[in-house]
């Protein structure tokens, strides 16, 4: 698994001898070898538009539903539900937004729906729902455990016969828990027959691919959102996975391509790359999860050592993503902290990437747990396939030294 | 070279020992050698989320920041004027919905509003002004002259103290006609001034980069698309270009990247290949212009001894881009006739790939003269900055043996 470590990038930091140790996985993944291999004949050699209908067309063509296929065979899906998007942030708007607007098509009004989500989703997702807030829907965000876990008691009450959605994270991209989405799908089905109503499960699993499996019905989700980025598939493509007869209106228009869905020529070369890297993620995921939750299993266990004034956001447990290490460390500046760690040579975070412009608590913390000064020191350290015990133990090193050296700790 | 052509794919044509000629630029141009290379380094070596605080995070920032200024430069704008989005659609979309939400954020009504087009756009414009209608916006289709041309009498009649938005090609995909953007603008000028009003004016300028200048002022233009696809820059990727002080809403909801008008991680990859085609483009559109010119007309003049009851459909001369031929052979089966001369080794296109879908008539000729024997006989050839006299010779030999071949003619 070397590819994960590219030789050209500890010359980063100039004059840095030690192999720069990359643990913000959530925020971008890079690209695998496989799937550069897979773009490569795609960026000159088959360069056609796949709706051509000539030799160069039919070939991108082929290759677009080849790669279409390979995407459906990875997640149990007729090949008719992957539709292909810009990337996680566009698939959570086509996925909400489209079910909102084909349900006005058949001549609901905006107030009669509501949407169910929580306070801890990607800003994809709830500037989304803020947007569809304003033009009358209502939008309910259901209380979570101080973990972050959906409580499922707050959901049902909130289940009634306007809900047409539910907008949930497969994998929180601050704190890394993972949501029971078939427990949660069994709660609609049973709402669905006391009201007599059909409601929408949409689940953003950007992060998921490298750490969870992803089969649609396995999740029990209706409508999947995915991101190249974060799983070695590249940036600027993901896809938006739809269950069979669920309906939706696009969010752009155009020509046809994409089933109508989603128009724009077809990127061939970015679909290649994504659906080898899917593909991939989700040949090795439990062997991948095991061997890197024994990593960050280790790093707990660290942390309650070097850092015994560190408190852990999330889950332990099954309940976390692999990868996933988030503290806080009330008092903390968390910014500093990252760009000392970073001198060092070790890539974290505080929050999410998308969430981070301009400093600012974490909002998923404080959703969680209302507690500010634990929302204002957050770290959060996401892995990669390769990361060690050597590197955790790196890690906390040069973090409990930066931390012993504050006046204030 | 050998590299970029991956060894499952060169038998295109299996036992074909010519070279493809490929003459569908319109539909998709080929990444060049440059916007390849300038892609490498962000494949995997610098991979980082922009938004990252991290080195990693921060190279990426700092080359995105880079390549929005290179972009900038060429089109003459201020960076914070270049919003990379994911095509020539999407820059579509989000222009005309951007300039009816950002007045419908300031309190005007749909019904209020009224914007200016010609039937001979592209559908991500037509199908997007659909979707407005139906809002209630009022679209009028202006009245275009048999060329083609918007006629600017027409033009002015439509113009009232309703118009917002006047949305046209800089150059039709189609059929190659260019507009004269500036005498819009100064037209749309004077009727601000008799109205008091403010009128955007967005072109797009998808087919342009590689054959007219794309300065924004030097267009007259207020929102400018452009797409990487169709100028060497890779599929998937655009950018909406904004004058100063002209606002739009953003079309996707998400974290707050790209001036808060285009959420979404970056692709940063896909940036620097585009940027780079577009440079390019741009540096060396006259000389490219003047060389490819000189075949196209060599192109007519042969087509007129070799293929005498074809129609030229569009203008001739400087009215017409450098690289479109595009004729009606009432009576011929166009899709016929581009699968023979695909076969042999020649790629054209009976009219726009977003089009193509189901064939059918042209709408775009159908506008124009109305005459629909023309609109179902159209071929269109878009030649590179390659083509060749030679090349001319040799597909009008072939389309002129088919043609000779067929029991009608």
């Amino acid at each position: 698994m070397q590819f994960w470590r590219s030789k050209k990038v500890p010359t980063i930091v100039p004059g840095n001898q030690a192999p720069r140790i990359y643990m913000d996985y959530a925020a971008a993944a890079p690209m695998t070898a496989a799937a550069k291999v897979a773009m490569m004949p795609y960026l000159a050699d088959v360069f056609g538009n796949p709706g051509g209908i000539h030799t160069e067309g039919v070939l991108a063509k082929r290759a677009l539903e080849e790669f279409r296929t390979t995407v459906a065979r990875t997640l149990e899906v007729q090949p008719t539900g992957v539709v292909f998007t810009s990337g996680g942030t566009e698939s959570n708007n086509l996925a909400i937004v489209g079910v909102v607007e084909a349900l006005r098509a058949q001549g609901r009004s905006y107030e009669s729906m509501k949407i169910v989500s929580t306070k801890l989703e990607h800003p994809a997702t709830l500037r989304t729902l803020d947007m569809l807030a304003q033009k009358g829907v209502a939008i309910t965000y259901v209380e979570v455990s101080t973990e972050g876990a959906v409580l499922t008691p707050a959901l049902v009450t909130q289940l009634d016969e306007k809900v047409v959605l539910v907008t949930l994270a497969y994998v929180n991209s601050e704190v890394g828990v993972v949501t029971d989405c078939r427990a949660i799908r069994r709660m609609l089905d049973s709402a669905e027959k006391k009201y007599g109503t059909r409601i929408v499960l949409h689940i953003d699993a950007a992060q998921a691919p490298l750490w969870l499996p992803c089969s649609l019905s396995r999740i029990g989700a209706d409508l999947l959102s995915l991101d190249g980025g974060k799983c070695g598939g590249g940036k600027g493509i993901g896809a938006l996975i739809l269950k069979q007869g669920v309906t939706i209106e696009p969010l752009l228009r155009g020509g046809g391509q994409e089933m109508g869905l989603r128009p724009g020529t077809e990127p061939v070369h970015l679909v290649a790359a994504f659906a080898t890297a899917l593909e991939e993620a989700q040949a090795h995921w439990t062997t991948r999860s095991q061997a890197v939750t024994a990593v960050r299993d280790y790093a707990f266990d660290r942390i309650a050592i070097c850092l015994p004034q560190a408190i852990i956001n999330g889950p332990r447990g099954e309940k976390r993503v692999a990868n996933n290490i988030h503290v806080s460390i009330p008092g903390l500046d968390a910014e500093f902290a990252v760009i000392t760690l970073d001198t060092h040579g070790i890539a974290a975070s505080t929050k999410s990437a998308c969430s981070s412009k301009g400093g600012g608590a974490s909002t998923v913390v404080l959703a969680m747990t209302g507690d500010e000064a634990r929302a204002l020191s957050t770290l959060r350290f996401t892995f990669g396939p390769d990361t060690t015990t050597a590197d955790i133990d790196r890690m906390l090193t040069i973090l409990a030294a930066h931390i012993a050296d504050l006046p204030k700790f």
